[in-house]
């Protein structure tokens, strides 16, 4: 981490201002004692902005917090696990304004001013008393410290919590950055939902905030690919309420830089736990990709590496099958050129010139055994460059991924 | 099959003036019996026409039978497993050609006259004195009964041999068109690689021959895929040597629809028989997409379903998900309306305007508890379809990818 950030406690409740707690609806089956329903709420202002799944099946609640996302003033974030609202129709839609209705009620807020987000299975019609109940029993003011029980609630084949925050020195002072996610486990719910809920106390304009979120999804959340499958679902949301002084758009060019490495750092730290969380990983693997032509075909090469089944599956068994990394390139529609292709292992040429480097296969073998190693590409066509987060894929992750 | 069709037995040596014949070389470290090279001659002039992998990456064989491909005569098709023969440079092109010229001295044609295939592990050097030694055993006239020893000598992780013919009634006469292939297997090579060889006795001119087997490849070996992978190796070759009569190029219009029916359920067969002995596999899955804006369209939709690992576990377990099925439609890029689309496993509607149709969950489970079933989508927003052929993904599937 750069040396203006410092990681600090409190997850999304880290920065001033904002406070969360969870609650026990019972959306899934069999559910009888989890907390399945977390609030965020900065009882001051805040600007919100919001990244939505580009899947064209949108779940209902990414519908209703995309018209909500216009207000200026947007107070809490509503989320449930269980159920993912999606495929549900007219009533789905229904049951998202109902989610943040209740929210506006014991919050005294409007109903705009809630977004609302859902993950869990598709196509099954939410149990909407049963969560309008539970939100009324939410009493404000919510937790201080209420962020890990919000992490905990909005999970559902994850296995543990995901939440991180980050102090930053910014030369108009410091502000914190706080964040909780849900990863992509597919267990239960029919579908991998990436959630993620942002906080700061910097002083950001409804712009400011919209492009640093962006710029930060863009960096983390957009380059993790477990399975290659985009759900219904997934939402990124930052909310800035700029208690730690100054107007909103009061930060300086610097500053905003600064803030966002400081965003940056916490949806990367985020993203790397979803991987590692990610079903059946045995392997965190960095793929790089130098020398393309563009960054469109590095980004084609690396993903088409990150999402092949036959890489994926070698690297479960530690096998440094360079062959099949470079057969992916190639139907990847990235610019390349077999003989002038090179293949590394954590530094370790496997190939040069698109064939069999002298390095010593036992020694290859030896980095892959590890549980986290890099792959580089160089293309040696181009300038561009392009990294994805990926891991292996195991027998468990189908054992996982093959029943209800 | 069609009425004017009938299988017959031969494969490729069931149509006229083809033989075949297979030796062993010993490619693979410790193979010491099994026949690992394969000579399909025709020693009648013959038209060829075929169809490589688009693969960037492409294998020295691939490149040295493209140029082959030009002369108006080929007679014989040569091909080993064991080695691939990809990713191994200017000696990779030498070696394939030295095959070349081995089975041009043994079958005293000219080299450019020769096809070359490989199949087998990536990036490594041929043994090239041991396959030179081997083909120089082959001892013309090959067997006319040597079809079934051609198709197990090239195969390598599959556990069947594939071969089939038929016999074509035309008005002009009867031809016979007959084939081997070898399939999707991965465990022992690097990579999948699929090998089909076509014969006929059928009176082709050299455009009508590629025009034919372009299409026959399209309705087969195009709609088929197993885990998305492309090969550096793939390749269909169709000969045809007109013994059945009249000369190249003298069929009629009619007959050449015929024809192209006849070699169709050829190239059909043997894509069905590729998938069913797929690694791993427990089902065979048809895809059909219906109602899309545009062939393309139709086309994304059905390749998202069937290369998407979460249905394909889905389907491994018996589970009907069809939450999985539309998230992939609508992260396809195919244009779609979630609530105006409709999805079938078997013709019960699982999924009615986007949203889960009425039909009992435990009857779905029924369909997808078969070890055949097909899922049907349907968009409702224009008139194209396109149908592929895929399969479950099993924890056996990993099992069989993850080591070498």
């Amino acid at each position: 981490m750069d040396a203006s950030l410092t990681e600090i406690a409190g997850g999304v409740t880290a920065p001033e201002g904002f406070a969360a707690a969870a609650v026990h609806a019972g959306i899934k089956a069999g559910n009888v004692d989890r907390a399945d329903v977390a609030l965020i709420h900065s009882p001051s202002p805040a600007v919100a902005a919001a990244t939505f799944t580009t899947n064209k099946v949108k779940a209902a609640p990414v519908r209703v917090s995309a018209a909500h996302l216009r207000a200026a003033d947007i107070r809490a974030i509503i989320a449930n696990s269980g159920n993912a609202n999606a495929c549900t129709g007219c009533t789905g839609i229904d049951h998202a304004k109902r989610m943040a209705r209740a929210v506006a009620r014991v919050l005294k807020i409007k109903e705009r001013q809630v977004l609302v987000c859902s993950t869990g299975r598709i196509g099954v019609e939410m149990p909407i008393e049963k969560i309008e109940t539970a939100i009324a029993t939410f009493s404000p003011p919510l937790e201080k410290d209420g962020s890990l029980a919000a992490a905990r609630a909005i999970m559902t084949s994850d296995t543990v919590p995901k939440e991180t925050a980050v102090e930053v020195a910014l030369a108009s002072g410091t502000v914190r950055i706080g964040g909780i996610a849900k990863g992509a486990g597919m267990i239960d719910p029919n579908m991998a939902t990436m959630l993620c809920f942002l906080t700061t106390d910097a002083a950001l304009d409804k712009k400011q905030a919209q492009r640093a979120l962006s710029e930060a999804v863009e960096q983390s959340f957009n380059r993790i690919t477990i399975d290659g499958d985009m759900s219904t679902n997934d939402t990124a949301i930052l909310l800035a309420n700029g208690l730690s002084g100054g107007g909103p758009g009061t930060m300086s060019g610097g500053d905003l830089e600064i803030f966002q490495e400081g965003l940056n750092a916490v949806t990367r730290r985020l993203a790397e736990m979803i991987v590692l969380d990610g079903e059946g990983v045995t392997k965190f693997v960095e793929v790089q990709v130098l020398g393309a032509a563009t960054h469109q075909d590095a980004r084609k090469a690396a993903e088409a590496i990150a999402n092949s089944t036959l890489v994926k599956c070698a690297w479960f068994g530690g096998d440094p099958n360079w062959g099949r990394i470079i057969d992916a390139v190639g139907y990847s529609g990235a610019r390349m050129r077999e003989e002038m292709t090179d293949i590394f292992y954590d530094g370790l040429i496997a190939v040069k010139n698109g064939m069999a480097s002298a390095t010593p296969f036992a020694k290859l073998r030896e980095t892959v055994a590890q549980d986290r190693f890099t792959v580089t590409v160089d293309l040696h066509v181009g300038s561009a460059g392009y990294t994805v987060f990926t891991t292996d894929l195991s027998t468990r992750y189908v054992e996982l991924n093959m029943g209800e």
